[in-house]
């Protein structure tokens, strides 16, 4: 990995597309020589809000040919999931709350936090939406499990994840999965291929 | 091109990824043995009521990624576009209804026609949305301007307009490009390797 910047990706735990990104993102920049600078965000929570619509899930025709393409997507990918599209979400809030604390104060960890919620999540269809979900994740994570449930005694959590989706949105950052190289946008699964594209001709 | 269904490929004239889809569909086909089934589209005008939802581009953050994207797609094509995509969009109307008509009464032309419409409005900015203007293009395109015209003094084009809508939100096109395989549906010009992957495999 050179000392070119890292590729943001942003993703929402309770995201089935960025769930998919989030087991190919980190081969592919590997492949140009770039980390990764994963960062959680809050799509149904707060950008959907921003842009004025609804859940796509909900949204006539759009969320018929998305279920559709999700269970695509798995087959493709040979990828088993414990969980349906249309199961009740969890809330996305304790899992971004742990991730972004996590970031600050054990930055080595975020990431392997991130990947065992994300498959708690949509592989072994478990509960992410509590405190002690998310405590119990980091346990199996070593991701400081006793420090991050005494740090939910806190606002530093709640604190760190708003900021982060400030960031995000200040971005131009709508869904997820979503990437960003040396600022340029990439949203999307189905973008990952063009964005490859752009890494190995260093854009156009 | 063998016996298997045409892949169905459903546009709306004055959608950019709808026209930057028309200028790969039919040899990406090719390659499989399969013929393209042009159906024009409206979207603007009657998918995103449908939808319950307003234009991408007069959405927040998705319409500023879309305009980057417009612009990073034709740079990585090497596409000369004489029309912004902010420019006062056309209707749609006069060369949907040119086009369903063609297609009812002379069906070789109707892709000439939906082929020279497009290049006229993206590729020289010129305007597409008047009988006298869509008339000007069925002569360039060899199809029938002077029985297009004349059929204009009917109903018959708006009707058949109408019903190739109807046949498209049935099948739950909600987006321009859209294709459908054999029933299986792909939205968006980056589905394009996807869809081709599917074709390559006969799907999976």
């Amino acid at each position: 990995v050179s000392d070119r910047a890292p590729i943001e990706f942003h993703f929402d735990f309770i995201s089935p597309f960025g769930y998919f990104a989030s087991l190919r993102i980190d081969a592919l920049a590997a492949k140009y020589g770039r980390s990764v600078d994963w960062r959680s965000m809050l799509i149904g929570v707060s950008v959907l809000k921003v842009m004025g619509v609804k859940s796509l899930l909900a949204t006539p025709l759009k969320g018929d040919y998305l279920r559709r393409d999700f269970a695509r997507y798995a087959r493709c990918h040979g990828l088993a999931l414990a969980r349906s599209i249309d199961a009740p979400p969890a809330s996305p809030l304790p899992a971004g709350r742990a991730f972004w604390w996590l970031r600050r104060h054990h930055p080595d960890r975020a990431k392997p936090f991130a990947q065992t919620a994300y498959r708690a999540y949509w592989a072994e269809g478990r509960d992410i939406g509590s405190v002690e979900a998310v405590v119990a994740i980091a346990r199996e994570a070593d991701a400081a499990a006793d420090d991050l449930r005494s740090a939910f005694g806190s606002d530093e959590p709640a604190a760190l994840l708003r900021a982060g989706v400030e960031d995000a949105l200040a971005k131009g950052v709508f869904g997820s999965p979503f990437f960003l190289v040396d600022g340029e946008p990439f949203f999307g699964v189905e973008k990952l291929e063009s964005m490859e594209e752009w890494l190995a001709r260093g854009g156009w």
